[in-house]
């Protein structure tokens, strides 16, 4: 892992990771290659089109979505208020946008943004309520519906496919949120549009991509340009970022084995330790995220100790928008919402990763109780 | 310049430029040392925020604007947006964004977005009639005035020190639209912001910048994360594009000399043409900047037939949103707003560019005439 000191141990992957190598040569190969403006008539320019429309196909197939068409957008932030007011508005007189109460902020923002929200509630495993869920799309005032594949914070795996059929029997278009698990888990059918997360798989900061279904019908805003990401983005990013999705999901069936045995014995450690508990979501869980809630702790203080024995872990709300203090989704599981971290595994860890973090929250927690 | 075969001469930089190779370098430096997301709490997440954070200070000083701060976003396009919507909620009761008929599109759809819009006329060189600007900035239900800098289609320069004067002393904050002049020329002061593009200086494609005034009021609306770039951006791509600006400015007293004098060899090749008249705009205008207008054919024919002389121009609108077709820019000024192409040019070029420019534009219009 270039720039990371080896004797550091990088547990916060999920929003940023260093570039693989063969994502990092795409990259270099297409600031050569792909640094005109893709809109323009010129050569250049059908050149750096060429390598957009080329990421483009390498995304859809990597998702599994190849009669879908792939959008880019500036950020996962804006790719869900796009999605969400484009596909609202082409359901003109219905004004509710149902969601559920795991969602990510740029989600709650986006539907905040766009009418009024009704949220199906979880379970204390963080599974959505089916039946609320099922209230929720059947409405006739709801629009849309938006699903969470995979939550970024407890790694709990929704079941998308019976959840959207329930949507697409009431006609309700469903946007699944997979900006934690795509390129990590294979994305269930039945959705209408899917949103992802470059940098999460691997790829670089910055872009979101939405993927629609061919049916998926959206109407772009008064004075807002039909473009989805207006004012255009990196060509080498969107490369690279198609490149490291190939790669995560051609090494998926060796890397997600390993990654679980490693959150597994993660778990071990950290239950081994007094007043120590990892949010428990079931058995369909994302390979690499996990997190722990300790007792009596402040996240950000342990969040500082871990760092300073050399181990970077994540804030419990995965949230880097900075309004939204505490874990919403953890309060809605009804687990404690104060002095929980949360653990991204990447495939370039080393096999003892367990033992240091051990020994490191050991520390970290005699130093903090001890204060 | 990379990527472009030494035949070809690529006259469309002002969107787009190959990176140089110092900017390069800060790059790939950055991509190893700046992969993790500026905004954790970690080591890794410290030394990329201490890299954006030289980036900024690096972008401030070379704009000449030492105590502003600032602000990257996800595009020069959402710039616009997110910076005329929160300076106009900062003055609450106000309803009307000035701006005049030489605005950019993302300027002219952000001012639509906001609110009511007052247009300010020009005259036949593109020059903001003086009157019209007064009375709409001393209008008391203006909010705020957007003023462009220069054109990025005409290369026509404003009187930004007295027309900004002008808006400060009826109490209007004025928004500078340096999108096609930052790094190129210096800024005069008097504004509250300054919206600026990296990648027409050279940086990498995506970003945007604002610089606020430390008088400077804004309010984020709601279900608006504070951050003006939600989601975040490349730290890579921000420290590339600090780099390209202290580049552009440092070389600018060699640079511009040699542009202007190329433009101005340009211009008479042009006008030895018969049908072919440059835009005037008059002295001052940006170095590298001009827009030429064929009599009886078509731009985008005529931009496909240079393509295949090799050569590269940009269109007359200077717009890759798609939805403007013709020049609202020439229009204003009462000129033509058919059969018109845009030169950018750039350091890299050679010096035999006009003769090989004018010749191919011959050829071009030989050929589209005849046919």
């Amino acid at each position: 892992m270039p720039g990371t000191p080896k004797s550091r141990i990088y547990l916060d992957s999920s929003s940023s990771a260093p570039l693989s190598t063969r994502a990092r040569e795409a990259f270099l190969a297409a600031l050569d290659e792909g640094w005109a403006d893709p809109e323009r008539l010129h050569a250049e320019s059908r050149q750096s089109r060429a390598l957009v429309d080329g990421a483009r196909e390498a995304i859809a197939e990597s998702l599994g979505a190849g009669a879908g068409s792939v959008h880019f957008t500036l950020s996962a932030f804006t790719a869900f208020d796009t999605t969400l007011s484009r596909l609202a508005r082409a359901r003109r007189g219905r004004q509710v946008i149902a969601r559920t109460a795991v969602d990510r902020v740029a989600v709650i923002m986006a539907a905040e943004r766009v009418g009024e929200v009704t949220v199906a509630a979880v379970d204390s495993r963080g599974h959505i309520k089916e039946h609320e869920w099922q209230v929720a799309v059947q409405d006739a005032r709801t629009s849309i519906a938006v699903l969470q594949h995979a939550s970024r914070e407890t790694g709990a795996v929704q079941d998308v496919a019976s959840l959207a059929e329930i949507a697409g029997s009431a006609g309700t278009p469903v946007v699944v949120d997979a900006t934690a698990s795509a390129g990590h888990l294979a994305i269930p059918e039945g959705w209408d549009a899917v949103i992802a997360h470059p940098a999460d798989w691997g790829g670089v900061a910055g872009p979101g991509v939405v993927v629609l279904s061919p049916h998926a019908r959206w109407l772009a805003g008064p004075s807002e340009p039909r473009s989805w990401a207006p004012g255009g983005i990196s060509v080498p990013g969107i490369l690279a970022s198609a490149v490291a999705l190939q790669e995560r999901v051609e090494q998926r069936d060796l890397v997600n084995p390993r990654l679980e045995k490693m959150k597994k014995a993660l778990s071990s450690h950290c239950a081994s330790l007094p007043g120590v508990q990892v949010v428990e979501v079931g058995s369909h869980a994302l390979p690499h995220i996990m997190t722990v809630v300790i007792d009596g702790i402040d996240g950000e203080a342990l969040q500082a100790e871990l760092d300073r024995h050399g181990v970077s872990v994540g804030s419990g709300s995965a949230c880097t928008t900075g309004d939204y203090g505490h874990s919403h989704v953890l309060e809605a599981m009804g687990m404690p919402t104060q002095g929980n971290i949360r653990l991204g595994l990447h495939p370039g860890l080393p096999d003892d990763t367990p033992q240091i973090f051990g020994a490191a929250l050991e520390a970290a927690l005699t130093k903090l109780r001890s204060s």
